[in-house]
């Protein structure tokens, strides 16, 4: 007979404790392959515990392989198999998966490494300017778990199934409409859930890659789309962003010369830049696309934090033709945790995408989806957006005015952004090209993300890109004094 | 000043009636370019509101572009810029995305179609053998919702950020301890999580993918592999399941003359034949692989459904060397709909795993991986395995004996499968090898997917896949009563 002893009052669970003492007896062979245990009526009357409890017991350690049931006979020690425990492991050799791997695989895995060895190290106590998450101080937590509650209710099972390929119907339903709110005409079959926007420009990418192929993108441009060309063999071809934005004249002999498969451009509150384009820009840009008949990818990444002075629509709001894929995102509005972006497109377009993503995951979860439609259609949505705009209207204004404040003009100048996050600090000539700017910046208590990073090849001078989206105005105030002391350091040792 | 009607008892919030009701205005050249309306104030007096219900919707017709606000000025109708509405479109030519995508997007979209047309149409009063979904009727939806709310108020706002590129730790950890109970003893840093095991299969692919590389597989095969390994440019090479499992001399051969990239098996419940292949055949596939160098991807897909006999364990629990990429998933145990799956390996491939799964989406979402690990550690997912076994054994038991007990000898023969869902026909010599299994089956109201498409190339012969994932004992017995009229109807024919 087994000798248990279990702890009423202990907070693991009975059956818990029952699998844990016959597997070490067996592990320990006090118990021995063949030997028969107690029946679950047995072994409950003996322990004083519901049968339930230890058929559960009996039940876990058969699925793990230490017993063998059988219908009406008592359970019995198995014979196990040898088994490669950690231990075995540490003496052989590991695979090379180096040499294992593509080269395509390997030349990526390159990118990724040196982009988040990039990456500066979190003090806690730094004042992070480097981070483009949202100030999680202000997510609406409440009101999601409320939205998302009342989604489990009316849905019930069905947001467990397999979800729609494109993505739950309601929620493309509700980004129609919201990208109608921006001027832009679709219907919810030409809408694609992602998994962030970043999946949107994965598919593109799949869509369009072919060995020698390019993509003519802005530089400097988002620090995430060159590691995914480069996995996908694509070619960035650069042109150059100016104060107004993209050099259309360079676009229009790139386009020409080099057809490339798509062009990639963030029209608004360009990611590092912060430059937004006008009206006339984006006329000029849609027309260079459209005569050439190369896709524009648009990648309105922070559509909604327009909070100063005039709308400007998306080009996609122009796009008569149906050539502009447009990728949007709910990550720096409401919660970048809910991986939810979507794709806008010509239906052709969004068939070929919808089908690209059904290879890799079959099709996304409809459960938050779920939740994320009823935060919208109950107004909730339109609330937190007039919140983030008052909030960061605020932040911002504060942000302008402390650099006015503490930058000198001989050391950096910036652009006033239109809205969002971001302000592009062209540095002054003098500090040395290989400057660390992490080594310099984080003695002084003060995190922000180097301009190199963000041009696909040679950065044509020193930048900072500054994201206010995680701080308040305290802490701009405060990061922006220690920036100037770290800035004082570097321009007062060549102009003394 | 401005007539609006507010509508008090309406189900439509009152700042969407004013929305509604200023932009109609708007679009019917009620209210005209420049124009001045009410401040929120004064709007607010005369509607008898409160002004912030005023201010949000004023703030929502500034966000459509159709106001312009000021800081203490009236609001203004603004000027618009000529959009392309769905009107525009309805004329001008579509983008050719066929000429514009590149031939590899293109071939795989070519299969998609293929794969999915095949799918016989759903008659709502059919009996289903061709799902190989989970009965929803059988999912734990309260205790999941439990789980769910408790990580909600748990982790807090941390679930809502951007989440571990490898997947949440604290899931990593259930996993590997679960992985540990079949005898695989893997550390969380030895896991990655992934969109269901989909997105696992997908990554490997996109590791191992290269222009004239190959993969061994199974033949016949998971459906949904083919289309993705040609999308990845990988040529499968057929291997053929005997009763036992893989022709293990043939791959032997494979292996020495091709070196494929990875062999791609299923040991358990194989995913189309059901076959669950021996200790001893494990041992030696997995020396095949070893001696040879070449990965070996292990899909466990139902690895928690073992509910008949003897526990066999994975193949990956026998690997010294590191060589076995294991994929698991939660969507043939919990639920489909949670898209959550993952990855074990050598600690280098799945470094190699998280950089090509960061391309494409940064990082998976934590908020339902957070409820998964809830729903695991209070014993919930143990209950629940424990059902479902008690459940499926008596659905297969009577599937088993209603196939006896209807499909004559002389139509076919199948295999007792040690647990899972499926079932394999092979449908003895008779009908034409053209013959339209979706057109047999439907009229007599029954549902299967015929066996060619799980076959990378030619089938060497009629199959049906049977599976009894989503029906009951009653509904097996009666889809089984209707596959043998259809059966008899074309065996009788043929010898009357």
């Amino acid at each position: 007979m087994l000798l248990l002893k279990l702890d009423e009052r202990s907070r693991r669970p009975l059956f818990r404790q029952i699998i844990d003492q016959i597997r070490e007896k067996i592990e320990t062979h006090v118990l021995l392959p063949g030997e028969k245990l107690s029946s679950t009526r047995r072994l409950a009357a003996q322990l004083g515990i519901h049968r339930s409890t230890a058929n559960l017991a009996y039940q876990e350690l058969w699925a793990l392989g230490f017993l063998d049931l059988r219908p009406g006979a008592c359970p019995r020690v198995r014979e196990r198999a040898v088994l490669a425990g950690p231990a075995d492991r540490s003496g052989s050799p590991r695979p090379d998966w180096q040499a294992l791997a593509s080269r395509p695989g390997n030349a990526a895995l390159r990118d990724y490494f040196r982009y988040y060895a990039a990456r500066p190290s979190k003090d806690p106590r730094a004042v992070d300017f480097s981070s483009l998450e949202m100030d999680h101080r202000l997510f609406p937590l409440e009101s999601f778990r409320g939205s998302l509650n009342r989604a489990l209710k009316k849905y019930r099972a069905s947001l467990f199934r397999y979800g729609e390929r494109a993505g739950f119907t309601p929620l493309r339903e509700t980004l129609a409409r919201r990208m109608q709110s921006h001027g832009i005409a679709v219907r919810p079959q030409e809408i694609l859930v992602t998994n962030g926007s970043q999946q949107g420009l994965d598919l593109v990418c799949r869509m369009f890659a072919a060995p020698g192929r390019s993509v003519a993108v802005e530089s400097p441009t988002y620090g995430h789309i060159l590691p995914l060309l480069r996995f996908h063999g694509l070619k960035p071809i650069e042109v150059p962003i100016r104060p107004d934005g993209l050099d259309l004249a360079r676009l229009g002999r790139v386009l020409k010369d080099k057809r490339p498969a798509f062009v990639y451009s963030m029209p608004t509150f360009q990611n590092p830049s912060g430059i937004t384009t006008s009206q006339a820009h984006r006329e000029r840009l849609l027309s260079l696309c459209g005569e050439a008949g190369i896709p524009l990818l648009e990648d309105g990444y922070d559509e909604e934090m327009k909070y100063f002075g005039r709308v400007v629509l998306p080009i996609k709001s122009m796009d008569r033709r149906g050539l502009v894929i447009y990728c949007g995102t709910f990550s720096k509005i409401l919660f970048p945790g809910l991986r939810l972006g979507w794709v806008a497109a010509d239906a052709g377009c969004i068939a070929r995408l919808t089908a690209l993503r059904t290879f890799s995951e079959l099709s996304p979860s409809p459960i938050l989806q779920a939740a994320v439609r009823e935060f919208c259609e109950n107004g909730a949505f339109e609330r937190h957006i007039a919140r983030m705009h008052r909030v960061y209207r605020k932040r911002m204004a504060a942000a302008l005015q402390s650099l006015r404040r503490h930058i000198k003009p001989e050391w950096a100048e910036w652009n006033e952004p239109a809205g969002g996050y971001l302000i592009w600090l062209t540095l002054k000539p003098g500090p040395s090209p290989d400057l660390d700017w992490n080594a310099v910046l984080a003695p002084h208590g003060v995190l922000a993300f180097p301009g190199y990073l963000f041009y696909p090849s040679i950065s044509p001078g020193p930048h900072l890109r500054l994201s206010i989206s995680t701080l308040d105005e305290t802490e701009i105030e405060e990061g922006l004094e220690r920036l100037a002391q770290a800035l004082r350091n570097i321009y007062a040792r060549r102009n003394p």
